[in-house]
């Protein structure tokens, strides 16, 4: 003791930084320690989230449900109406993205999709009528997810819409999504406009034949190899499908011209594909959907295998703990704007495409892709970092998605709920940004955080079941 | 001086690592610098040298040359035979890679190329014909750097095959290379087999057809953008060329499909592409020959313009020194060798793809590329530090391709044989490696050096010329 008053103060400051600073001003050296108590505070939860940590047993749990995750082998398979493809879709049902939500409560982006899902269907000819047969009970809304679908943004599919099927080939089971409309104005930012519905009719009568029959003439695609290649190309398969959408392009382009299709609407399918970036994104999500689907209702585990936005919450769900959903209201993400828009343009944070993240890639894989931190004035060791910072919370590494600046090591990969709540580290979540008028569209895109209060239910109501 | 002796010792040391080693052992501090002397110790070079070094004049004709360089737009207009398309070119003239050699003198792999060249025109209807044949005069040899031409490995172009035509709708004039054959027994590496003379005759009667037509359709393809953006997506468009070459088909492709060809022949067309990750290289190389030709010819300028290899001699030209090539041997690359082979089968380093690397591409843009450095056992770091070695000897930094890992700060560019023969570093070279045998084709690749002699000899003759 007499030591510690005799010499120069070194300390560890745990704590308010300000007790640092004086120490430091007062000629000692302060180390601020970045620590935040576990369970964000909470005496209960933490004496709980205790008995969790290093459990032998929810270990064991979460080893099965990481294994089934990275032994998942998802393959494009083919193309079907949502109607005939996904079992149980009502007549006049719409899925949208994220947790279950009423037409009341949507955000407007969504409710701008299901007016345009309306008019694509027919069911209203004026925007004015979509409005009112929306908010009546002639027209019923799921969550994508609760039919093993998703769909980014607003994430509306209707019933004769075209989907992708992907199905497991270890653990079977099928996965859906819709078909990626490129940027612009889109149905799943919230335009209805007849720009929106020409391109959805685009899509169904002249895309999703042309690629029946390719696939046909294909068989089955695997899709986590062009994963894997993309993120050796400078894609994080969520915000940057860059790559991916070329390499789909390539495996498959040369089959359609022996498929039987005429030249036109091949060209024009190609043309379509070339000219969106984003195209492999709703085969990237299922794919993810399809893995996590594998790892989820394991007895006991911790592990998150849903993230989702409806635009007003967030919502999870994990492996142990079947169908529930714990919500939070979500935020806007920060991001950089398109000309003539701000911050206060944006509408909250919206989508199924955190099903990327769920799966270790998108901010989990954000070192494969230094270009999408750039965009935000960031720097590339700043993509090291990001994936970094998502290991202490992740259940393992994925090795079949490694990372060039990482020296190839794995994405982390099944994010674990004790790890979230007990580190105070929110998973990172890269997306677009809505506007949050009907009818406007994509304003921007950014990075965000998944609301730390969603984990927390989660454990919360974990610890009551298990512990 | 008494301090000196009465302290402990604090030492810089500039030469032998054992008189720092002793001084460490002692208890001292040794720190080595890492110092060669300029001019290889060459000491009448070395005062010529040092004239040259911040002086304003070379600094002015440098700036022109690498002004000239940047603003180079290369574009593909079309594809013609080498015969229609090459002026000047004789009717049983081959054009090889690297500076001029006689048949006597040439590398194995290229004699095997050369052989199968004679076999493609139908000069010789056996392998032992075409060898009888090759050695007398009734075949003529020059580079294809004499005809602004670029061909990867022994480089053969013969008149007709079909070659890319490169324009420079900047500066005006044309480029050329051949077509890239993929992997497996291919003439570039030596090859003569049916395997090999099959592909050539489909490139010729199938793909050159097809691509003709496409281009035709599309209008010239401005090909910087496709090696800009390549080199975000884990390209260094000389031995990865995978996301360049699915760039190009992504572009071309939809304009295929209404250019008139029939389906099949797009299919096989698309194939080809598909299953080439290399396709682009014969288009990214001839893209650097025609800004680097920009760049030459600039009075007084000591920007390298040309490196290329023969299999038996290393050449350089300097835009300040004219048509002059400045020549030394070759070394193997040093690389990791496919199954059965090792570097005693290694022929030594080939081909004009060294033109990638003269472009500020290659060797210079490792830091975009780290599965390179992976595949010979390196680290992404590595690949970075390839990258930052080559600042010192460049002329700039090309804006214009931007690497990733670098903060998207541009590439090194425009080799100055000033500093290359002040500081000694030699430009790095990617390169694939071919057996030392005719007929073998690729045994593996690596990362090797331009040979110092080479800019000694340039320089010596630039002093000569202007000192």
């Amino acid at each position: 003791m007499s030591s510690l008053l005799n010499e120069k103060l070194d300390v560890l400051n745990v704590g308010l930084d300000s007790f640092a600073d004086t120490i430091n001003h007062t000629g000692g050296t302060a180390h601020q320690v970045d620590w935040q108590p576990p369970a964000a505070g909470d005496r209960a939860l933490g004496f709980n989230l205790a008995k969790t940590i290093n459990n032998e047993k929810i270990d064991a749990a979460n080893k099965i449900a990481f294994d089934r995750y990275l032994s998942s082998q998802p393959i494009a398979t083919g193309i079907a109406t949502a109607k005939e493809a996904i079992k149980g879709l009502g007549e006049r049902q719409l899925l949208h993205s994220g947790p279950p939500i009423t037409w009341e409560k949507m955000a407007a982006p969504v409710k701008g999709a299901v007016v345009g899902a309306i008019l694509y269907e027919g069911w209203a000819d004026t925007p004015e009528k979509a409005f009112e047969l929306a908010a009546t009970d002639e027209i019923s809304y799921a969550p994508c997810h609760h039919f093993n679908a998703v769909g980014p943004m607003a994430g509306l599919i209707s019933p004769s819409m075209p989907v992708w099927i992907i199905k497991d080939d270890v653990h079977g089971g099928e996965t859906y999504s819709n078909f990626n409309e490129g940027l612009g104005k889109v149905l799943r930012y919230g335009a209805y406009n007849d720009e929106v519905l020409n391109r959805l009719h685009l899509i169904a009568d002249t895309l999703a034949p042309v690629l029946t029959r390719t696939l046909e003439q294909t068989g089955p695609i695997d899709l986590k190899p062009i994963i894997a290649q993309a993120l050796h190309m400078g894609d994080e398969v969520h915000n940057r499908n860059v790559a991916a959408s070329s390499l789909f392009l390539k495996k498959i382009a040369p089959a359609m011209n022996r498929s039987g299709s005429n030249s036109d609407n091949i060209a024009t399918t190609l043309e379509y594909m070339a000219n969106n970036d984003l195209f492999f994104l709703n085969l990237g999500m299922p794919a993810c959907k399809t893995m996590l689907n594998a790892a989820h209702g394991v007895e006991g585990s911790t592990m998150a295998t849903v993230m989702a936005r409806n635009g007003v919450e967030f919502g999870i769900r994990i492996s142990g703990l079947g169908d529930q959903w714990f919500t939070a209201p979500v935020t806007p993400a920060k991001g950089l704007f398109f000309s003539g828009y701000t911050q206060d343009d944006a509408a909250p944070d919206l989508g199924d495409s955190a099903i990327t993240e769920t799966a270790g890639l998108g901010g989990f894989a954000m070192a494969a892709a230094p270009a999408i931190v750039q965009f935000i004035g960031g720097t590339s060791d700043m993509a090291r970092q990001a994936t970094e910072e998502m290991i202490p919370i992740s259940l393992g590494r994925n090795p079949a998605f490694t990372l060039p600046t990482l020296n190839f090591a794995g994405s982390p990969a099944g994010i674990d709920i004790r790890k979230v709540v007990d580190t105070g580290t929110a998973p990172f979540i890269n997306t677009g940004i809505a506007h949050k008028e009907a009818g406007v569209g994509q304003i921007g895109a950014g990075i965000t955080r998944a609301p730390m209060e969603c984990f927390i239910k989660a454990m919360d109501a974990y610890c009551e079941r298990y512990v």
